[in-house]
């Protein structure tokens, strides 16, 4: 019996079963469209994840990866981190692989959409499918397609953005780009697993870059007293050879710090050091320790505003007999420090409370993965900061729960960071506290004001 | 008298005379748009340059510097070198500003395109112009505005890209912009000559970055075997967040290469090391010396042909008896080198001849600054190769000429590099030869064959 054509009848009627192993950003949302095109979709979840149930029309969740036996088509949307030696930490990757090669049979077309380095497809995924003793090409199929999801991203649809593709062989890339040509408007085939592989990781590896640039760059137009916002704004008025990209405390989510590491590792075993990608991954991980850096700085600005005021009323009192300076202690008080130093007068120790506004990686999102916020907020506490957090869409984070943003919490505060600029928070509200913010994404529009601080 | 008023008045009337000091690329064509606009231009041009000498309606060009007397806008386009320790050369910079200051009148607005470090403005080119004891912003007026030619770009013309625009103040910045106004569709006002300078230095440092990137990208594709032109294509089908740029013998011509060592050094000044950017730099100035490792490693793989060749003979004629290895010789040896290395085979000592096609730093241009043709010419001649080279668009380069590109000069080369992929040629043509070809910019798509070879 031929396999790949009477799966490719069943992909073409749209009768072809998909398995979506991996429920998270990335595969909720390729289950979802997939789904919207009629196909039968079934999302695959670990039983300890808790993830929500769906049973929508033609998609529904399942702990059992038993039914994977039942799909034509599946897709490993598994999460691929690195770990804290940022190497490449492929457990999730070889278990789907393992859960697939215990249910495989004759006629399933597997396909990976999580980002990986090159030849994991041939020389991880393959071997461990083989130990089913099908034979590849011929009984099952196997491809490679990375996905291209952008979380938050409202301006193009998952079907809208073109899918790269390549099969193992020329049986399962004639299979998968069948299949993606249902779902997705644009299919774009290339000529070898690597050559898809090596594309997402250029991709992400291009943002990353390309962000560390512009957070070094933002250094040097800070210590010339420029907005770099203004510099960007201005350069991305020219037509041709310029992409803007934004100063942050860094990137982060799943992909953008993650997936250069991947390249890095494989350039390593071929002996060969990829020092720019080195260089700008290095400066995505010191940059919240510059955000920190800064927080500090602010901190001390604050403090000799102190006091510069306490000496100077100290001369007043002392020098002058001018009627108008015995109110001067209370008018500059209350012009400078809108009241809030009166407790730090009287204290002489004195730990600095720091609220996080915003601890998802990007706006509007509920992912916290490598979000630079979390750094920012354990070298704080290192420092013997007393650190807190509001952020809409992450109702905990280790033991800290989010806090309402309410007048009182914010007036504590020694200093407010906006790590991430969630679009429903009121920010003309919290400006009127008066109470210090370092504004790390600009949503003060570079304002100059006595406490909203830049980058 | 208001003499910004009534210069403003000569704007709208387009009544103003505009000189144009520097009538390189950049001058050339902004003179020549200006002019095409209406406005009487003139051009200043070295007597020692033996510039082409231009008399159209409104458009001529002079060596008698008393002219710009004459001028009511002055722009400078002089360039802005590096020297060879990478530092800012910019004796053409201040020597400009000697002309203008000496010939200074009330009611003149002078505006700088050149590329120049951020303060170069304000710091440098003010007080030469004050030596002339007018008052700036009151007598005469002060802008910058970075060019954005860009060489051979045939997709858009000059007035259709936005033009970046800041004035010393209010005044200069109101003239200059409505200077440009005449001229260019969209203008682009920023708050200060510090963040107009930044600008350009961030444009042409984001190119050199994308630049070193993609070729760092290049050498771990390689070695996994990976056709990186094609990455590229994929990754460019991704519709946000991605920007193109292609693997080269590095970036060359007066701005890329140049640009963000002015960055640098004014970076310097500030006691900041910005370290993507010059390691960017970096790969950027040893990718010339990759193109040559290349070379050297494919004139040992066709001398590695040889000797198997000659090992295969001897191997053979000395214990075959069989009789179809009589003929082995000329077929195997008409396969394999097509009949060039008799010359070879016969001569023990053997100086490589290398043909360098296209010298320019980009194609269809005539413009050699900072082309890494030239580096990698000097090195080829370091290691004892005789280096000739073919150029439609440059006549002569130290005393070497371009030589026509005869079959006869084509089949004497060991190697041929296409340096530069100019449009004219005829690689078809040159592909029929068989002499190996190092391809470093794809005009043969990857092709794979015996003697076509690629980065």
């Amino acid at each position: 019996m031929d396999y790949a054509q009477s799966l490719g009848k069943k992909i073409a009627a749209k009768k072809a079963i998909v398995g979506v192993i991996g429920m998270g950003y990335v595969g909720k949302a390729i289950a979802d469209i997939i789904s919207k095109k009629n196909f039968k979709t079934i999302g695959f979840v670990r039983p300890e994840k808790n993830t929500t149930t769906i049973q929508k029309k033609h998609l529904q969740t399942t702990t059992d990866t038993t039914l994977l036996r039942t799909c034509d088509v599946i897709l490993i949307c598994v999460q691929t981190p690195i770990d804290w030696t940022k190497a490449p930490d492929l457990q999730y990757l070889k278990r789907a692989a393992r859960q697939i090669a215990t249910n495989l049979r004759k006629g399933q077309l597997i396909i990976i959409e999580s980002s990986i380095a090159v030849g994991t497809t041939r020389e991880i995924v393959l071997p461990i499918l083989k130990q089913s003793e099908l034979t590849v090409g011929q009984d099952f199929f196997l491809a490679f397609s990375p996905e291209r999801v952008d979380p938050g991203n409202t301006r193009f649809s998952i079907d809208q953005i073109p899918k790269v593709v390549a099969g193992l062989d020329e049986q399962s890339q004639h299979l998968a780009v069948s299949f993606y040509e249902k779902i997705i408007n644009q299919v774009v085939p290339v000529s070898s697993l690597e050559t898809a592989e090596l594309v997402k990781l250029f991709e992400n590896t291009f943002r990353l870059v390309n962000i560390s640039l512009v957070n070094e760059m933002t250094t040097y137009a800070k210590a010339k007293d420029i907005n770099m916002w203004e510099v960007i704004s201005a350069a991305a008025t020219k037509p041709f050879g310029f992409l803007a990209h934004y100063p942050s405390p860094g990137a982060g989510g799943h992909c953008i710090p993650v997936d250069p590491f991947y390249l890095l590792d494989g350039a390593k075993m071929e002996g060969l050091k990829l020092t720019l990608i080195e260089e700008a991954a290095r400066i995505n991980d010191v940059q919240p320790k510059k955000i920190v850096d800064r927080a500090v700085e602010i901190l001390k600005h604050q403090k000799v505003y102190y006091q510069d005021f306490i000496d100077e009323y100290i001369r007043l009192a002392t020098t002058s007999s001018q009627p108008q300076y015995k109110d001067s202690f209370s008018f500059k008080y209350a012009g400078l420090k809108g009241g809030r130093s009166v407790r730090k007068f009287s204290q002489l120790t004195h730990t600095y409370k720091i609220l996080l506004l915003g601890i998802a990686y990007k706006p509007d999102i509920d992912d916290i993965r490598e979000s630079p916020a979390l750094k920012i907020w354990e070298q704080l506490e290192d420092l013997g900061c007393t650190v807190t957090y509001h952020d809409p869409y992450i109702r905990s984070y280790k033991e800290k729960e989010s806090q309402s943003l309410t007048p009182s919490l914010v007036r504590e505060q020694d200093l407010v960071i906006i790590t991430t600029n969630h679009s429903i928070i009121d920010y003309k509200k919290l400006e009127t506290y008066s109470v210090p913010i370092l504004d790390t994404r600009n949503v003060y529009n570079n304002k100059k004001s006595s406490h909203i601080y830049g980058l």
